[in-house]
């Protein structure tokens, strides 16, 4: 048995975009870690929070990105994070998954909120207006965090 | 074999008016459905949307509140929404469940991320400023919805 985060966000702009974003280190450190170093082209690794490696294990064009965590917390290790875009008129639908947690333990509730809060306070508006939000500017789901 | 959307979010208010929030009419009104109607209290009825009962099956001073779901779209349909609430230090954390979906489907990827945020952007909000931002004017996490 395992656990899924789900979720799903509409971005105004083309699904090239997205794509672009999700598939370079520029794009990524603009949205989610400003510090992210390594290839986020297919094969490579990109490494977040400087703990985190992400196999990019999948990169087709227009329509999915997927990762493998193969480094970091022992939750997330082995487990898969994807987008998948799907353009619709004027916007592109990203559905993310981050799959295969071995217990809904209380930090997947922590991650599940965090991520919803990347996607639509830092990616979405990334791609809408020019400027995410990503870590360590991001927006905080704590008190004082 | 059931699908749960978890989340968590830290407030920086009291537990008690975190479950006052919660327990109320007025309270749900201010962060979650500006034209929700019926009784917040254990055993009530609340109606959010004009088509959703949420019957209150538990509500418990500081611990927990949780619903279940009694007429509404498919897919809500005797699902259960719970709100666990534990304080820490100088805030409420509040363990959020929509438990006992069907089918991972897409309308569960939309409503985890709509359920995100409302927590973050509302229900937080509501408690730490004074404002929420319920239905009919919450975020949208699409574009030009």
């Amino acid at each position: 048995m395992a656990y899924d985060i789900l979720h799903r966000v509409g971005i105004g702009a083309p699904v090239d975009k997205v794509f672009e974003t999700l598939t370079t280190l520029e794009g990524n450190r603009a949205w989610w870690d400003a510090n992210a170093t390594g290839d986020a082209r297919k094969g490579g690794v990109l490494t977040f929070f400087n703990s985190h490696d992400m196999k990019v294990v999948e990169a087709t064009p227009g329509e999915l990105v997927k990762w493998k965590i193969t480094r970091g917390c022992k939750e997330w290790v082995d487990t898969e994070i994807s987008f998948q875009l799907v353009q619709k008129q004027d916007q592109t639908f990203v559905l993310f998954k981050h799959a295969g947690w071995r217990e809904p333990v209380e930090f997947m509730h922590h991650c599940s909120t965090k991520w919803a809060s990347f996607l639509t306070s830092s990616l979405k508006a990334l791609l809408e207006t020019g400027k995410g939000r990503p870590a360590p500017g991001e927006v905080k789901i704590y008190n004082g965090e």
